[in-house]
């Protein structure tokens, strides 16, 4: 069992420094606002994960490579120690990045020794944290191109990461979006977690489905263009309060890193700056557009179950981190088929903000933080996006972010109640 | 059907006024944080709601008592036209508190006279109107409660609303508190609204509940003080990240308006400066530390759902505005009962954030403000309080305030899983 | 001798009180920003100065009217105590206006008893200290001006304090400016002080001028409009750094109180809004306007040596606080002689920055908190105000602001360099 | 002509880079606070400064190296073009740190063959520019210094730039503080600029001074552990009311850069963390430290006028950038001489605001922009420090910060007026 997870760890350790091979050592450093990191201290602490939960648990007087890295590379986890804060930690120049690859290959060597040497008794549940320290740093991967994306968007020079490959010649015809019923009624969602999920994901249980419908692709930039130009970002009765108030503040009249120049718009990506597609998926908008989006289609955004009632046992295909496009690509030939793009492109904003499921503990320990302590004010998105690696996304799987967040790469699948539904009249009901 | 529309109007109206009865003028002014409202703006806030939607929607030609007071006194009707900006709402002097009654005398004249003289087929819809405005106008006695108790207390003075009662020296047994078992399974929430409920109360919709157990009374200021002895307030495990930084950042150590002197805690209310009393319900917590507690008892908050059906057809019994205590009381006799303490007393927080209910649907116009628009990072409260008019409360109602809210005369009661649900094991869960 | 202060005391203490005459309780109780004051605190604080320095000093066993009002109506005094929050002044409803006026009447009571009473040994020092508290106070009365007017600008009703008296069909002629010439050289300022004057003044001592000239009269509206018409506000090469980030940050396009309606200029006043007169002086301009507006002029303003050495025995004449103008006036008939408009009206900015004299020293004790602890990052304004009372004026007045404030009554009047000094060349100078 | 000014250019240029070969990449990138720059930004900035001013306006048809680098490396010079936000500064990866010392090289060349073989007519002007641009770029050798030290002192690694050097063992005798006295009387100050002067030293004019005494040295850091000892950071008393607001919102309890560890004081410098030693200069003390001190010493700062009596025509001896400290010396054997330590170690705050001398001239054009306008709410240091190079300072020179800033090698020394001007009474000045 240790051998495949010794092969998994090498894969994914491997896999993220692939991604940082054209990167200048500048590009390493620097945190381009609070919710990101520099991609240096994703590199860092991805391995202070597997430094602390698993060889300083599972190797008897492990040393750590530095003291000091425990408390700089600690993100969150009140039950390790404290943390150096996290909005300064683009104020690190050292240790270098020559000191975080060698921190890495460090760690690398000593979890490769651990997982050959351990003795059975203990192999299980160190294959767990190993699984546990993978997926931690696949998340981090996906962070590490929306961070960079944001961080090299701040820079007129607007810095290319990789130039454009050939795009698709694909058109996303204006007719190809139909609606998918649902009869719902009881049904089971999240996981039972016979592979490796996460702990919000459980327990697997039952809830009740009002009948409902699903749009079977995602909301494109055509879509989004006619909202637009239909004055979505200046009708308060679109918006909810809070996100009215976004609008406002922050001065939003377009999707997270568009711009528009002689009247056309253009969008930054790590390909550089380039005419919106207008087949492509809609990306990078907060949960406050998806949810004005798809109050003026008279539809409304999915709930996370209905989502995954829809997403049933689907073969989970799209675009991935593995792609390497780092940008949703328009639907295929299967554009018109009656669910499409469930996964990779874009997270999904679903209507549900992130709960614990009935029955959820979470672990028990520092890794009980992982999870749990972020159930507040942020939303369920669903299904993965360009930037997730293709391992890492399941029907069961949970995203969650604030409601005003736009740098993830984010878009929008509408859903609404069946007509029938609607001509109920609710005679007695005010205000 | 409009004589009893004109009753009502008349009582909650006189209703309104009795309170402000010993204030003065001064005490009408002063907005002491944007979350807060001066007195006079709600006297006269209420009063706009009855001149826009009732007497300029029905009454032909008919004036507004001062175009300024249409633009001053609008809450967040977008709908309507421009508001005065909320937080600038203490700056007025003018219209004096005199200005204001004058107002309230005028509108409530010409709404008597539309009342008695409108024709039979726009009678429904207008006691519909009434019913609404009524409603809110309670809302905002309750508001005009917490809003003066908040505004007094940033007073060194700390000024007497009202001398206290003689308090009731009833004694909770710290071995009343029982858990009372549900068997869950498929129940019915929400008003199918043959009499006035808000609009977020509907449809009644069919939900599946897990068997769950619900604590038969509120906790206690003695059940808290237990917490804080234990560390409640300095151990980050507790709490929700998002928690944990407002402890930190706005100092929490406490309930809201307690202080301690002497080693003693007092807490201040309407009726002054007082000890705590080990035997009221704990009051003015904010989600979080509701949440921090039901953690630190091994326990958790009740969904609305649960809440609801726990509920069921109860009668309302409680402390209520009327009874002008302004305070939660202790437990009496029944204190043991399965279920006890479900209205008035404090608002409950519950574990579930306000959303809309499947199918809900907005009123149309201006009036579908009311609600639909705060569906976001928000809370749902249960049961009424002590400052809530007791025919404004109901099994359905829902009450929601985002998590950090503390002003407001909210508290605690738990619910848990049954134990074996408890012993169930998830092997593969992870993380 | 101090039944001379007496009666000033009593003059001094019912003008402060005439003023208060037209307002509703509820004008006195709101603070409009942190640098305002409600009036009801400007009425108990002037009176808090007599009670603490003058009372508590010299009456054996005084005790307070009320322990609490010490702490809430002591500014800065940290040489007295702690000090209720300066932001929070507006918070605080009780005690309430009738109180502040019975603390008023109680206090003058004792002050007149002890005035009456006080033994001969100790009547110097006693009358310094109500010379200093009716200065004290006659500060504050122009204050209570500056932040009624400020508050009434909050209102969108505009109040009127007192409708507008006739106003004088004065013309100021567009050439009647002229420049006055100056010798310089060795001079004295500041005051040896025969009679009361502020710490700040002293010592008198000598100073070295190079020669100047100045204006002979203050800006007017009229100027002010040419430089608004040449882009005044929209050239940063105008304009001190500081001021430039002024401007675009507070989106300054205007005085202060200004508004543009269908393309004319309005101003707000305690006469409700009127049109902008071009006669009359300009006002509500920063240090940072005043710099900007000479350097459009090729001028510069003058420094407070230069302003004094101008005022030199002039009589004092202008309007003054008495006039109940609450409005600076237009220049009358002296309108072209060399000298005009120094005292009165408003104040004039001058370029130098608060500093102390050679010599100062601040006074003992607590009262030495008046004026030395504010020398910092303030300009000095010479010559009185239409708010200031006549008696408090004199060519050796320094007042102070910061070179963002606009809400008092500040203005403009021009200096520069003689010309043979603008010929000589400094062929080496660079950047 | 040129053939000196092309010496001292290389001369320059080459300083400034081989102050950076200790460093990392990464520290050439990041931006600790808004007052500081990265250091690729100095680079660059120097750069563009020559490029512009020399280049552009002196070669025809020249073109720039990039015009992004016209708009990322310009400062604040509105006359020349838009900027990138300072504040953004540290956001910038690209270009890199080889692009910009790549753009040193192109402009150096160009620049060295511009000077070689510009004609005559135009030879003393471009030699002027060549000198202005030097002096800029020594200016941002001194914050390259300054802004790594606060860099460096934001990781808790506390990276070290270079091993502290052997320390003197020198010792100052604690009675070595003496009072020089100078009678004042009619003096002139400022340049008349025979050599490169910056334009804020012009014009050389008479001022009149006061007798006044001046401390021969500096102000130690044991003197000012005396304060600290006496409660100087805990009494209002010493403080103007800023320099208090300060000391409390900034939490202000010794110089930036110290802390304290089992009862020792430590100091953070380019040479790591070590002990305070009592006989070096205190160093990184704002204004309000300095005037608090000074108060506390009863005796106050010299205005700079005063300053510059004193250093009359001494010999500029000290340490500067050259010695390669970057840390303020001890008192060398000249310790007791009547005046010493007036360059080098530490700028010296002065009492004086930082405004125009009479009859100051910005240059005109962009260059007008360099110091004019910067003339408020600053305060003039005199003498120079360990960062500034020796070639770069003179007794005319004005260096100005705002009186919150700490993190330049600023100190103190007092000045006090001669005894029997205290005795003078001064009857009647109250307040």
């Amino acid at each position: 069992m240790l051998a495949e997870s010794a092969e998994k760890y090498r894969h994914t350790r491997s896999t993220t420094e692939r991604f940082c091979a054209p990167l200048a050592i500048e590009d390493f450093v620097v945190q381009s606002m609070p919710d990101c990191s520099p991609t240096r201290w994703h590199l860092a602490h991805s391995t202070w994960f597997f430094e602390t939960f698993l060889l300083l648990a599972f190797e008897p007087n492990y040393q750590p490579v530095s003291a000091d890295y425990q408390f700089l590379f600690n993100s969150y986890y009140n039950g390790v120690g404290k943390q150096f804060p996290r909005a300064r930690r683009g104020l690190l120049t050292r240790p270098t990045v020559a000191d975080v690859f060698e921190y890495r290959r460090q760690v690398d060597q000593r979890v490769m020794r651990l997982l050959s040497e351990l003795p059975h008794d203990r192999a299980t549940e160190a294959a767990r944290i190993v699984e546990l320290g993978i997926n931690h740093e696949q998340q981090h991967q996906e962070l590490m191109v929306t961070d960079l994306k944001h961080l090299f968007s701040c820079n007129p020079l607007q810095p290319i990461y990789r130039s454009p490959s050939d795009r698709l010649a694909t058109h996303t015809p204006s007719n190809s979006a139909v609606w998918s019923s649902f009869a719902g009624g009881v049904t089971s969602i999240g996981s039972s977690a016979a592979t490796f999920v996460f702990d919000n994901e459980c327990p697997r249980h039952q809830t009740l489905l009002q009948p409902f419908e699903i749009r079977n692709r995602l909301v494109t930039v055509g879509d989004f263009l006619e909202f637009m130009g239909d004055g979505g970002y200046t009708r308060p009765e679109l918006w909810l309060s809070m996100g009215w108030s976004a609008v406002r503040e922050q001065q939003w009249a377009a999707p997270l890193y568009w711009e528009q120049r002689q009247g056309q718009w253009l969008r930054f990506g790590l390909d550089g700056l380039c005419p919106v597609s207008a087949d492509e998926p809609i990306c990078h908008v907060s949960y406050f557009e998806a949810d004005a989006f798809a109050r003026w289609s008279h539809a409304r955004l999915p709930t996370e179950a209905e989502w995954e009632q829809a997403a049933g046992t689907l073969e989970i295909r799209g675009s991935f981190l593995e792609s390497e496009h780092y940008h949703p690509q328009p639907c295929g030939p299967d554009c018109s088929s009656p669910i499409t793009q469930l996964f990779g492109e874009v997270w999904q904003w679903t209507a549900s903000p992130y709960t614990a499921y009935p029955g959820y503990e979470a672990a028990s320990g520092a890794l009980g933080e992982y999870n749990g302590k972020f159930m507040c004010n942020q939303y369920v998105l669903r299904g993965g996006s360009c930037a997730t690696p293709r391992s890492h996304i399941r029907s069961t799987y949970r995203n969650f972010f604030p409601p005003d967040a736009r740098w993830q790469f984010s878009g929008i699948r509408l859903a609404r109640n069946p007509k029938s539904q609607h001509e109920s009249s609710m005679p007695n009901r005010s205000a």
